[in-house]
């Protein structure tokens, strides 16, 4: 498999804001090559063979951490994973510190999640390799959003002219921010759908639609992309209970009956099922994408790994 | 090394009971073809080169972690280790969600070890890649059975028409269920041993006889098998303490006199020494094959996760 | 690239205090090798391909288990990391047999690291892999001192001649001690400094020379190297604060003016920075060799594995 010409991309993948649509198109076509083979398959050879790539996770996710250790270890990298809270960081290191004795060691790339907005860029100028943003606070979470579009892609053929309801937890989502950069930077219209104080009036500015009723937000739409509920947020929203804040705000079939009869289904994961998503439509797999969504998410992380390693006449530290 | 025709295996592998003499067997002989070679030259190949396997251990085990760990590496796959606890489920995923996630990133096979019965059964239900049940909660730990028999093949030259006393706390044991269900089909005479509400009635109908006298039940055995003993549970017992239940139920050279001369002495590991075996007879290496059984341990592994790996047509989801 | 003749290394490297300036040289100068490849690339061969590294931890160190877990990973072994604590030793194993249980599974060396001293050899007499210290309590941690040797000869050409002040609390640290056993054998002088409790009289039997004034410790010296001090340490000495204990025996500007124009400032990480160091004299890049001591631990400890994994003729257990 030949690599694009990577000349046009950033040193790393911190976040969609600012990327272009060439950019992303980029990561997402590369990002295809390793979805048709099923991504499992040893077929494209072992690119990163020999190099190192380094899960730096602040802030516990097995998932994410999953997905990225897996499709490093496809590309043949070796690949190290640090869970950090107990470890150096309680010892009195600095988050700084730390970053800098791990790139000492000649990582491809550094893959950080942190439960701070915009550590992981603070991170990213100290150190000489990749670094990609595997979810920074309420900040960004640019592989979630290019494996959404990839499976949209995938599905309906374009990202275009489609319209995207985003849907709950607006507010405090990464996940949300990351999509609606990409989205519309893409050409498709985005609606930002949840309870007042869950949907900030700044998404305006991103370019998203807001509705404040899940009805009148399904409406005809070709995407529903449903968002994680932290329990504890929807207290001060006047839900006294997670079924109460279901009636109004979770999808089940009579809202989804809403939007249009081919719309997909999507979620980041992981599901609360009966708050945000009825189980009955989450396992429709007709129309629900979320296992492929969790597929993508290998392919998507393979493509940007490679693309952002595929670089030369980085500096030694000495 | 060519691979035997592995059309009569099941998909997973969920237990020994319901398996034949055949296919225990087709697992025996591939898995001594890996015990010749120490288990640690590459001469093998690397089958599962560009593969994955999952660890996914609901409840903590370092030792079978590692073992499953080391197999899979000895055959060139990829291996993903996921203690679940903290992570996804505390995050209110259910475990079917994390295990149909897992499976969406196209692994050749799940290891999964789990608290409750019929929670790995329950899994491999939804899934399309392959599950070896590496222990879950009283009710099968296969390979640990596979492994013994190894070891008592290669010690004894056979099975059928030996004798073995598995002694101590059968009731709540995985590791006696799984073997009382594989010697039994092999042909050996299997004993459980031990104190009364330790050992229950229902062995009988698996094929064993009950001894709850210890030294009745070691006269003239080829295999002593030592169960590893939890405090807790020898409370209820009239046990007052470890002392006393190592006068009656723990192996000393004393008891061990009754078995045959050139009896084997077996235990899954971790030990109680001093509760269940005496350091003594333990640390006796002409006829304590503890260690061996470790080392057989990763030749099963090897050769259950390469049998049930070499499938075709599994469909991948979309 | 072709291996030097090893017949002259021990089995285990469990300390520097024994081995000779052969020796030492022997690992420095293999080391060096894969010092010159940036310890990135894939050009030295996977020398330990398809042989298997078990880093066995019972002290946490992300740090030091991280640097053997990609040394490991370059030279193509399989790494198996065991945090013990929580898992087997809790269920009542013995310590010994932990590792006879990873013995049994045929690692081509296990890297321990354990809070007591001696707790390693102890370790290393039960199994008959190559067994490497990763520090065992405040006796001794060698690959951090071959590690501070490289850098040393990198930068300065030499370690015969030179004057290192060894700063901090000498007493508890096994850097010290390992460095202290390197670098009089290698022909360098070495000074311990540091507060009288800190530093014990049994040093200059190891043949340093003790100095309780910083600045008298740091005239004219070519390294300064500096400990971590943990703050509850300072409480019986009389420093009342962390900054107190600074004004003392931190390095700053002001005292490092004491040492050669030239002198190299050197840190084993995690630094306490304010309380042993300065933040500006830390990131003196032209000075600091802090990163450069991180980069080499890489390369020394695939030095160190592959020579000790060198060995023909062990025997495998049965």
């Amino acid at each position: 498999m030949t690599t694009p010409e990577t000349g046009i991309l950033p040193q790393h993948l911190l976040g969609i804001e600012g990327l272009t649509r060439d950019q992303i198109s980029l990561f997402l076509d590369h990002a295809e090559r390793y979805a048709s083979f099923g991504a499992r398959d040893a077929a494209f050879g072992r690119p990163l063979d020999g190099r190192t790539v380094i899960n730096l996770f602040f802030e516990n996710s097995t998932r994410t951490r999953t997905s990225f250790e897996l499709a490093a270890k496809r590309l043949g990298a070796d690949v190290i994973n640090m869970e950090v809270g107990a470890s150096s960081i309680s010892k009195g290191e600095t988050l700084i510190d730390t970053a800098v004795t791990l790139n000492a060691m000649h990582p491809e790339a550094l893959v950080i999640r942190h439960a701070d907005s915009g550590a992981v860029a603070l991170l990213a100028q100290k150190v000489n390799c990749a670094v990609v943003n595997a979810g920074d606070g309420a900040h960004e979470h640019p592989t979630q959003a290019l494996l959404d579009a990839l499976t949209i892609r995938l599905r309906k053929g374009r990202l275009e002219g489609l319209t995207v309801a985003i849907c709950g937890d607006v507010a405090h989502s990464r996940v949300a921010r990351s999509n609606i950069h990409l989205l519309t930077t893409m050409g498709a219209t985005v609606r930002a759908v949840g309870p007042r104080s869950l949907v900030p009036s700044g998404v305006r500015a991103m370019g998203a639609e807001i509705f404040h009723d899940m009805r009148e937000g399904l409406r005809d739409v070709d995407i529903v992309m449903m968002l994680r509920v932290q329990t504890e947020r929807m207290q001060g929203n006047f839900f006294p209970s997670a079924r109460e804040y279901f009636r109004f705000f979770g999808l089940d079939r009579e809202k989804l009956a809403l939007a249009r009869p081919d719309a997909l289904i999507m979620h980041p994961g992981p599901m609360n099922r009966g708050v945000e998503i009825d189980s009955d439509v989450a396992d429709d797999f007709e129309r629900s994408v979320i296992r492929m969504q969790v597929e993508m998410g290998v392919a998507v992380r393979m493509a940007v790994l490679e693309l952002l390693s595929n670089r030369t006449g980085r500096e030694v530290v000495k």
